[in-house]
């Protein structure tokens, strides 16, 4: 490959071939949060209403083991556990990406054989990151991770934690190739994400591409995503299926209307003072989903601390604002 | 101020005082180029041409002397001549917004005091830079433009070139404070622009907010842009302007199709091969108008190279696959 | 704790608790690099002669899976074969502190029970990384760390891999409440440094402090550091011996002397032409013990390459230029 | 030029040439605060006082219009009355370095035609900012700058303000070449200023070599600089006198000693509390000065804040603990 990334790749020789995996998943796939008790165990009651709570609304796939869920804070034993119950609990309704983040080649491979018998309907990978590297050695992370893997893999764009951007270029060259399925964006780059799309789209579409921003997905629909994986999908999964249902009809006016009301909804993750990180975006996603009932708690993984009360109660107000609130006690 | 951005403003105590400029500039403000001789002196007939073929486009405005403009590498007197020019040859028929980009507070203001014989519609400042700073000095930085301008101040969010992000919160707090007018956001983070549109609306809209980012205009409209200023616009102004009716009138589907032909204009900026920042953007803007035929250049301001032959045949390639050469040839 | 890190803490309570672990480990504890086959295996040939190579300089310890020693490349069965291989090695001739490195705290727990049996002088782990965390979560971080260790705790500060900096007002805290026994500081902040040194000083010393900088080792003994953690010193270690004892002689032309020698030799590292981070820095060092013949490849692992020829002769020739060839092959 | 920063330079073709302005300025350099009146003014008792600190205390010479002198805050009228005091009360007796700070490359030759008048030792002269530049382009910029200017050029290399760092090579063939006469480095990227040093020293030592960095001059010292600029010398110049002193006569001892007095008078840049940058560092020298009856004001620029009342208390602590206060009151 090159380390430039300044062309338009070439038509895909066989986008036949890509082509099967990316129409299997597209649309509104949330990463799935992971319910906690109290004592920090994975909470399976919690997690039963809030993925009965996502399949409700239509939702069609979820991503498990993402960043919102809390896998860079879970040891071995605790992704097994989840993922057993997520496949217990899903039992096949819709598909499912699971994340397999770990920092170089080899320790996400051993996250792939350690998923392989959950049946995924794609493995969820990141650039390697805690030591520096280059677009050549990116390059071969994905290509030895697509070649070991027994699922469709997605490229995981997610400079916030790993600390290089995925350039779109080599992300259609990589689906071109085979290499890659779909990506998923959480890039906050939306110039490349337009570009992304019309380079997929050039090369035949051998991506399916979703992104990850909650509050632009309507923008991205009208660059041309296939979907979104959007974190505040757990709180409301409804509101990303409809609008994802008026995006492919082309009711741009409901569309907006949708992510204007889902954008008032994200306004919970600016509520807590004093929290940092996950701690406050997916602690605020727990706490909505605690005050609506539909979890237990919104205890956070060590070291992160659960949302104090007054975060608490400005995150009430939102929902309250929004309506979500009056929605749930009905 | 406080330092955190949590909380939307409260209703503004006199939105009628910031209603009245920030009425007065909306739509398509492309941010001038500035066409040099060879020699980098100011080439007065090609601004000539290049300020009609944007009145010929309908534009709503211009902004001189913005980041595009190469401002960053005028001295005052170049700065002076520039606006000279541009006056005499607009004669006023688009109001124009000047920018006085320079480090800190009483640096802005002498360049303030410089252009307010122009007449301008309004100053746009950015954050301080060289020196680090933080929220209060920001606000202060602010405050004492405002309180100084002879004309509507506007805060230009381009954290590239100033290395600080404007926070939401406070832009909507100096607009309901009457201090600033306006926005021109060139920040490249869309979740922080929606939250910038949806309080400002909250708060009676006391900001006219204008997008900087070319390529993903259509999803600014959706969030409730009130317009743009598109560096691109100076190659393609008429398909900006278009692009903007569309949207108010709710014409969705014919915003998509300008944002994503002029998607593929833009890329022109990726085909500079060993070039960086304004020599590779404005480097491909100001090539594509020379070969264009508008202006006679493609020079720019030491210590930026021109492109070379093999950058500039790579963009006249794009140029052909958009149609872009064959309209000026008619 | 506080966020902020403007006061020094105050004197420790109880130095002596402290005091012990802080004890057994200082001077040079050089960075094991961790020798590969062509295949990627482990290889123990070329790691007993590079482990006979240090313990023959006089080296007071050694730092298994380190940042240089690719730990963040090597899933759990590698780590456990370094570990088994390195310890049969060494026999308790000196100490060995042991890397573990993972994302986040149970995943850094994890990787502590499964060397816990390697008997370790101490554990070395990171701030948390991958998700965002801020002051309190890395202090609950250590602390829970801390309180689930069998051995002492060392904080490795190394931003370049983690994007986050430890205050120094911070481990001198966490070395007065017993929590860590030391830091390895490879932060490349000389200033943050000598503040670490100053305060730990005066809260009695509970901490031993390292440097990780190889060619600026003389002005952190000038600072008052107990050692270093010097990568370089796989390649020379004898001359970091040298250097230590010079120090503690306070003989700062010697110091001086060897760190200039030293620094000439540090230039390997920027021989690589088209490499970027271990590639390029572990890489080098692996490939100079090939040519001194001390380990058989300078294969890095997937996703890095090996250096390429061009590479490999300007590192020979920087080797010629320092005298280490003409040494190896007498 | 190349891009890249691998190869050391080759010998210089006429060192002779570039030795003499080398020669000329060395040692202790403190970056002059700017004294203000409360009103903002500059105040010239204050600054005919501060003068006289640094005299008295054996300086070798003064950089006037540095970033701790506020130089991004004052316009081109402020900029000429501190040139006009400061060479009127000096008058001669050390030389003048003066700081040319701005964007790009035009503005900068701006700067030094105004100040030329003043008989200046050097003019030092940033990496441009505002603009994302690379290596070509600041090569370009240096190169235009010596062949303009009428005194030696001075790069100033300070990442933190203008978001690049020069790279060492790159420094050393400009001092080869002539166009730079010397260097104030303050990267805070000590590995790369021992290269610094020793490229330097392998070309025949066309470059002066000054720190910036306050608390690790020692350090510097052993690797090689010729001096320092340390902005808390406008507190303690006589002790970074003795400091230079001692290092030219090979006295690490008290070196070591000065340094680490000297470190413990640092301390005062951490104790305010809610500022940030200059507000902070240069805020707490002009505390300590005000606080010693040096200058009349802690005044500060706009739109930086002077020190509150508890920062200052916090400071006058330090300055009680360092003996400071007690020898002001002598």
């Amino acid at each position: 490959m090159t380390t430039t990334d300044t062309t338009a790749p070439a038509p895909a020789a066989s986008p036949a071939a890509a082509a099967a995996p990316s129409a299997s998943l597209r649309g509104v796939v949330p990463p799935l949060l992971t319910p906690l008790t109290e004592a920090g165990e994975l909470d399976v009651p919690s997690l039963e209403r809030l993925v009965a709570h996502h399949l409700d609304a239509g939702v069609d796939g979820l991503f498990v083991l993402g960043s919102s869920g809390e896998v860079a804070f879970f040891d071995d034993a605790m992704r097994a556990r989840v993922l057993e119950a997520v496949t217990g609990i899903v039992g096949g309704q819709v598909p499912l990406l699971i994340g397999v983040i770990d920092t170089e080649t080899s320790r996400v491979m051993a996250q792939m054989r350690a998923a392989e018998r959950f049946a995924p309907a794609g493995f969820v990978a990141t650039a390697p990151f805690y030591a520096i590297t280059g677009p050549d050695e990116i390059d071969a992370h994905f290509r030895a991770l697509g070649a070991a893997a027994s699922a469709p893999l997605w490229a995981y764009d997610i400079p916030v934690c790993v600390h290089v951007k995925l350039a779109p270029g080599h992300l259609v060259q990589l689906g071109t190739d085979g290499v890659i399925a779909g990506v998923k964006d959480s890039s906050g780059d939306d110039v490349s994400f337009r570009r992304l799309v019309a380079m997929n789209r050039a090369a035949g579409s051998p991506l399916t591409i979703l992104t990850g921003h909650e509050t632009v997905v309507d923008g991205a629909y009208l660059a041309g995503a296939d979907g979104s994986v959007p974190g505040l999908g757990n709180v409301d999964p409804a509101g990303y299926v409809r609008m994802h249902r008026a995006a492919m009809a082309g009711d741009w006016a409901t569309v907006r209307a949708e992510q204007d009301r889902l954008a008032a909804l994200f306004e919970i993750v600016f509520q807590p003072i004093g929290f940092t990180g996950p701690a406050m975006g997916v602690g605020a996603f727990k706490t909505a989903l605690r005050e609506l009932g539909i979890i237990a708690t919104n205890t956070m993984s060590t070291p992160l601390r659960s949302l104090d009360d007054a975060s608490v109660q400005r995150i009430r107000a939102v929902l309250e604002s929004t309506g979500h609130l009056a929605d749930a006690s009905r």
